[in-house]
């Protein structure tokens, strides 16, 4: 599995108070808990209220990569936001999205060609969230089919097929669930998949269960990649267990600290 | 979910000693438990240590009944020792159960069809555990066809694709929940899917973690029943969630108490 520590987002009343008191060692502490716990991704994402995202942007990119060497997650609806943080990122970074809108798939493509970059495409489009599995497999054809006219490598795009929470979209669950077995069916080698995870618990009570047992069904239908908290270990353990047990590490007792110490 | 309590097993040091001393309030305390935390059917085995598992078998049934109404699972490679049981059950009860043997099949599918039974199937053989998830689904087609020579309900029948520990068995575990999936294709309604679940965590160091993520793993593939520990609290919290995920429950903040109360 591939984590993406969501932490440094400016939604998050810390990081948004950091960004804009330009609060270096609140940013890096939290780069480094979440690479210590085993983010190999860290999502970087201004917030909301940022007043001037792109130099928001860059200042985090810079502060981030003081203090890791994990890669970079950007994280932004603009893709001038995103294309300031790609500008300074040292490592092959990530961006966090894309969706299925034609206008939207020729402003973050170029970017993706242009700075060589993994991609996320999520399976919405202007209509908005689909409400069925089929809708979110042929979002997810359209976007494969773009990114083959860009000749980006499909080995660099994961797919999210926008997780709902579960307590305002529960008959939703199982089609998100299924779409991720389906989506897998649209092209070979199947696309890689990716989870915005902490979507799935908003507003619930029981935030850290729900999103771990949700992980968990995901990762059994084929889930590779996950947008979550690395600082909730229970989290963490039930990511590692599933992926034990579907063979992708080798059993030995201490295989929690086996896969952190990876 | 079917949950069927694991516990009232001689193999556990404390039910084998009390169904050597005849020890109704242990069994009864146990039964009681298990049924307060969540069970639907509660497994009898007389364990491996019994000098008369007839005898013990009776007891052990009527020393349940008299503390719970739960029906009860019965539990014994002989069918003598389960038949036993069944004269004294007073709710429609399970057996625990055949394989694909025909000997096997010929010598427990008539006492489900004479005491009205529901039957676990296994997905076994005089050759043993399958190694690959097909074997498993022809076991389980076997035994399907099996149960309509004998024109046994299907709606009784819970196919049970042999849990193996994940320390010795790794590589069989994808294998394992991906049979699950097929196993469903093979009749139409599918055929129920029950799991022997703490065998998937024998031998290793964080049982409780092991067996909720791969019971979670397991219901998304289509588990309906499974032979557990009710008493651990954070296995039936994950199960209870993961229904909730596949939209089986309605959400509601207090969803893992609403279950209990059902």
């Amino acid at each position: 599995m591939l984590v993406i520590g969501e932490l440094l987002n400016g939604m998050f009343k810390a990081v948004g108070e950091a960004v804009r008191t330009k609060n270096k060692d609140v940013i890096q502490d939290l780069a480094r808990r979440q690479v210590e716990a085993g983010a190999d991704f860290l999502d970087v994402n201004t917030g909301p209220y940022s007043k001037s995202p792109k130099d928001d942007m860059k200042w985090l990119v810079e502060v981030i990569q003081d203090a890791v060497d994990a890669p970079l997650c950007l994280d932004s609806t603009k893709a001038d936001v995103i294309e300031e943080g790609l500008k300074v990122a040292k490592k092959k970074a990530m961006i966090n999205s894309t969706n299925a809108d034609d206008s939207k798939m020729e402003s973050i493509l170029p970017l993706v060609k242009k700075y060589d970059t993994y991609v996320i495409g999520l399976t919405m489009d202007k209509k908005g969230v689909p409400n069925d599995r089929m809708a979110r497999v042929e979002l997810a054809a359209q976007i494969i089919s773009k990114c083959m006219e860009y000749e980006i490598d499909l080995d660099g795009l994961y797919i999210d097929p926008v997780i709902l929470p579960v307590n305002v979209a529960q008959s939703q669950q199982p089609e998100i669930l299924e779409s991720m077995r389906e989506i897998q069916v649209v092209s070979d080698p199947p696309p890689k998949l990716v989870a915005g995870l902490s979507n799935v618990s908003q507003g619930t009570k029981f935030r850290s269960l729900v999103n771990r047992t949700f992980l968990v069904m995901a990762i059994a239908n084929g889930l590779t990649a996950a947008i979550c908290d690395p600082l909730d270990k229970e989290l963490m353990d039930a990511m590692i267990t599933a992926e034990l047990i579907l063979n992708r590490s080798i059993y030995c007792d201490s295989y929690i600290d086996a896969y952190k110490k990876r």
